[in-house]
């Protein structure tokens, strides 16, 4: 387990830690003498190494992709704190935890998991209390719940990610259902839990957060909707009506055909599932972008996801709003 | 008070009553004798209405937009009602109770209001609990507040359904702070009861729902900005940053510049209005859609404002969702 | 089976036939006295038709989408020819012939049929083969791919224009493939016969054409890609990777998002199936639009599926261009 | 006052002048040896700096945004001059010239601003007369008047830009005028001279031009929709209906809601405006891009305003076409 | 020649006059008689006719498209005026002035002719001045020139409005050049007068406005490229870069390619230009829909060119902005 | 003639051979000794090279665009090879193949004339013949037509990829009409052969694929729209309707308006071969990308033509498709 991160290296130091190898590369000076080139990584970003002497072994056993572990001394190079490497070998699977090197939610997987069974265990509906819960508790599913990120890039990117993102949603639609009676507390729950099912295999999050092959030929609409197709099929007497409901659920959740919903929310509750489910994740999405450092003193970091920067408000009003109220 | 109603007259029958004059015309028989034909109509819809004897008094005095008392036999032709008229004459002011003729919210203002008082005197934030609350209770404003619709079709589109509106995103409001502390109730409420308060001008009222020429030509987001602004000046010694956040509140609304917000939301608590504020008027859409009798079993009535039908769950589903956790 | 048709009935006579009611109506004459108003079809057209006389028995019994046995004098009103009614009763079972009243094919359904099964026992792939081959000869799906049309109004609009679509589509890709041999045969024929497998259950055809509630809410794509991954699922032994070409060949044919596509092709035989699927149903409705008489010497009837009018070319040239080669 | 610029530094020598300061940084050699850093720009462009020796209090003072006087050794690295500096220090208020470090218009500002009167002053209804002087004489509004650009990047975009851009709006309205009598020359000349206020405080242009965290929240149509309308009420009986006119012309003058007008116009003169304030924008635009220097003989630079290049026409006529008039 | 209009219909009186046949009709009454049924139109607008006598000889004489010459009585029917025609019969060539059927510019034609010769003479470039008085006074187009509408609908709908609507920006390029003397008045007014040359056989307008199949095929400005790059080659020496400018100006003068120009703007001139002629344009059709009684106070009627109504701004104010000042 | 391409030099060694330069630097070492830096290119690709010593006769002589004999050093630089200089010298015209230095076909550009020759003489329609075979066999013309490339940049971008494209297309339309018998064949082929003539000169391909300036202006639609009109002027008594037809089938060839084309499709032929044009340049795109190394496993290079990656299908399948049915 890693003590030092990429982010603390600040100041001249050594270290003996693990990274990741994003990339490799033998170089030479000006003066035609080789030297090893590494791009080195963890959860908290990545930095550039070179290794000057002995590395031809080390060469030729590490490769991108790889766990090693270093002994460097770091150095700060145009401001930038880079490493030169004394030792390097491949690190030992035991050695690794991949949550050093993946991010991940900041929230106990454990706990969410537990909320996620409550939200399935509340639903009144036999048909789908049995669909959730069983897709959620199956083995070769539950494990991957657990361990997802909800998107590459654009909102809880992150190792734990989806659950997070799910359960966050179980907990706005009984606000919302609260608030609306009309709606139908079972059916916003079951698309909640299901609707991002398919990131299970879209995406893979072994080592960094990319698509599968399969992910990007169907997409993970798609790919839920065979999932939960499946297991539905599987329960015996399960209505065809509301078969068809959940289904609908799932295809129409991005809400507009340029976003992959090959149909667009004719359901009430569907409707306003999209609008949570868009709710809660450009809402991540702007408080990753106020969370990174942007250089600016009253604007975040510009997001890609939303197209543009956000105020950072206490700055700009200089404190609270609801600290004004002691203040009188 | 009337006490019979368009949609009442499903039969022959002979009924006195009021109604409000939205056609006039003078017309031939194909023997070439004249007639008055009028389109006559309530809250609850319109009927054509033909007079064949002795009319030119009547035809003299009354006018489109008038409200009229008429003795008249309902006889049905081409299977719909139409009215043969025995007498007709103008209403006088104290026989009319505007609430007939225009549809209006369900709901008790003086409730509703009252309900709006208690939203603004729970904001925390002083300056904004004294604009709100000023705003909100200033007599010329007051009382247009608790009549106004809040469209002219889309949604709310009856008088009182801006406070409707309005009082419901505010408990919306604190629903979906509860799920997300980040966010600052202060600002969404302030938001929720400022933010179409340029439609008490924008939109005519009186006697039917339309546009007045003002409204046309600025629309409601500039209104509400220039009262509002005014309203802060008015104040002495409001934040000056504290007055652009508002600000940008209100003209950022409507999300995207099509639907004529000059600004994109670049606030959180910006961004999440208008969340809210999409989502409790698409949600009244489909609620008016799904009221309409649509003649088809399965489906809603066509909604303009969301482009396609609703499917009617119970109807599909035959049974409503919750039930079968009963039946089981 | 019926020998007169509604686009026979340019004058004056006496008949006696069947239709399909598509509305009824008890109407008053401005004297005040009742008559019955049908509006009877077949597959050439719609016709009105009223019953003066003695209807009451006929118009309890008779109701809208039955069909009904005729006897009737052909008038001429308003230069348009409409029924007065003498004899009206509902037609037995056995006396109707569907096909009178859908359009159809004019093609051999049965030729077409064993055309197909030519096409699909081509495919070299066992596995494709074999899932093909399996799908079109289930009896559950046999009789109706022979009886669907292909759309409910842009193109091959009657029964059996599915299949006449289908087998156009598996001679194009033949032709196709000789000029471009790097292109896979096998993939094409696949996805021709099995990308709107779909729409058995998205239309349904008995007496009009017309979207079933299931097939609005989920569409003839996400409806075929589950009965033919199910197909897929009880061959044992399938390529996991054929699989999800086949699927991403059904899910990608409409090639852009906002005609309901959640993914866009991205694989060259989806590209060019796409092409082939588009080319064959546009030249289809420029084939109808042609067709219909338009009112005008050079141009086609308006078509809405191609939100263009069509040049008659051979009225413009005034004579075939071939045929300019023989006079010269 | 400056006497030298960057963009006369083609050679070496040796200079003393002033700097304003765009970026610093301390940076080591391979070496390790510390050096300061410093880009270094006036209103001509940017130069990159170096300091190899004593430079350790200079760095300590010398900050991004500060004005700084220099003498250094000019050098040609890589076929660009850069700056050797022997002496670095913060330079005095009383020094500097800010027109020496922003660009700005070549026209005489006092004369822009007297034709400006001259064109306030010719508006023969009284109440837009007193609106516009009043406004343009405000010593507030004046100053900053004559020195605001009227765009970032876009067109104008130097000091003095926008009463450039205004007073050759008023021109051009008058021509226009003169051409269709039946526009009111009044409201053009209003629209013109009020239409940009709003830009005064949307931008800083005290060092660089940017936006302000208000203007970016608001947006200058907003901001000077408030002045406008605060100026309005100040004046005693200014016609209400007159006063929707005017803030009708600037809320629509950037005619489309996606560039940010709440309403499209629907006055006359407000769509004749809209047109005017266009063309005189874009042509500045191309004015622009002609005059840069684009590397290619008959296309002038890349206009990101216009998303195209334009052709230099003299270029490629190889001769005026005027001139070939003479030489026939 | 015609000395009663259809809009001077509106009492009972009997006229003798002529009309274009809209329509042709025979219709039987309820009671089985048959009548003839016209739609008679000039320059003015429609009117309904009936003829319920002897009407075979005529009916058998008369189509659509015809001139005829009517006596008849003006009746009042349901508020609007119809005719009951008495005599009907051929119209004799002689006997009818085209301008009487289609409306025409209120300008005199042989003025607008001589001043169009002006502007072209007035070009110092010899060889367009030479091309462009080529074209104009070809006696094949001179007479088309000065007959032909500039559109079916949009802008300048009417006989003469081509050379209104290109005399008036010939004009109009003059001041804006007195305003920009960077740009090229010879380019202008070459632009200016041949920009629409082709719309002479893009539609016809012997009866009514319409487009020609060719017309609708190539379009007016592939008609306008062929001739005009036909006219240059007819002139000897005529520079080839000039020849491209003039076909560049041509073909990019709709600014964008939605409205068919296949190439944007790339000359300064060209952008200039399409500015002035979009401008003319709209500003015509506004002056259009505030001409038309559009049965609203404030508001014109709704322009389809323009996509929204325009303010009737007297009425808004009251008075004329001007005379605010004499009334101070 | 070249024998070694920059593509071939992956190791340590020495060269004698010819490059196009593209860029020509003099630039400092950090010590101030200045060199001579190029880039150099043949048809496979560019590379750096660098000359050290006596290269001011070089440097004055050679000039980018220019041909150069070379004697150089291959060195590993970064992982990249880059050339040391050892001589330099302008290269003589006659040393320089062209096709050494642009990309072109791999197919016979004899073969392929003669092919287009063969479907030009199979043209039914004397007329067409007449003006196909009139073009293709003009001299001034059947060179560039056998080099010129299709493109710059989407397909087809070599020399020879014009005929290429064109003798495919003629190709696929013989297919396409033995499967659709309705369509003309003449206008197919006309329409082939013709429909990127303007190419020639919209294009330039000396040394390198660039848009001329007059190909900017008008782009290859108008240039082979004013080439064939004239060509078919010149033939005496070609029908005019036909003539229209060919124009038509000319400028709505790309399909949509945003593609530059003027007018869209409104003849059966004319949609057909934009279909059929479209298809084989995407396939063509597809193809390019394909063959392309892209760095990944199973999918192809990302094209810019396509706005996408396209999958390798044989390697994600692991084997060929067809290559099952044999293993089974």
């Amino acid at each position: 387990m890693k003590t030092v991160f990429v982010s603390d290296l600040g100041s001249e130091q050594t270290i003996t830690t693990f990274f990741l190898v994003h990339e490799k590369e033998i170089r030479n000076t000006r003066e035609g003498k080789p030297y090893l080139r590494l791009e080195l990584g963890d959860r908290s970003g990545t930095i550039e190494a070179r290794m000057w002497d002995q590395f031809e072994t080390a060469a030729r056993d590490v490769n991108r992709d790889d766990f090693v572990k270093v002994q460097a001394r770091v150095e700060i190079y145009r401001n930038k704190p880079q490493l030169s490497l004394q030792q390097l070998r491949l690190a030992k699977p035991e050695e690794i935890e991949l949550a050093d090197f993946l991010p991940h939610t900041k929230e106990d997987v454990g706990k969410l998991y537990a909320q996620l069974l409550g939200y399935a265990g509340s639903i009144a509906n036999p048909w789908l209390k049995n669909l959730v819960t069983g897709i959620i508790t199956e083995p070769g599913i539950a494990a991957r719940y657990k361990r997802a990120p909800a998107a590459k890039v654009m909102h809880h990117a992150y190792l734990g990610g989806l659950i997070e993102h799910v359960v966050g949603l179980c907990g706005l639609a009984k606000q919302v259902v609260a608030h609306y009676p009309e709606l139908d507390l079972d059916l916003l729950l079951t698309a909640a839990i299901l609707h991002d099912v398919g990131k299970l295999d879209e995406l893979c999050y072994d080592r960094a957060i990319a698509y599968t092959t399969e992910g990007q030929l169907l997409g993970h609409i798609m790919m839920e909707f065979e999932t939960v197709s499946k297991a539905i099929d599987a329960i015996e007497g399960f209505p065809h009506a509301l078969k068809t409901v959940v289904q609908h659920l799932l295809i129409s959740h991005h809400g507009q055909y340029e976003f992959g919903s090959p149909k667009l929310p004719m359901i009430r509750e569907a409707m306003v599932f999209h609008y949570l489910d868009d709710l809660d994740s450009k809402l991540a999405a702007v408080r990753a972008a106020l969370t990174i450092e942007s250089g600016e003193d009253e604007w975040s970091a510009y997001s890609g996801a939303l197209g543009r920067r956000f105020l950072k408000l206490d700055e700009f009003l200089k404190e609270k709003i609801g600290e004004a109220a002691k203040a009188k």
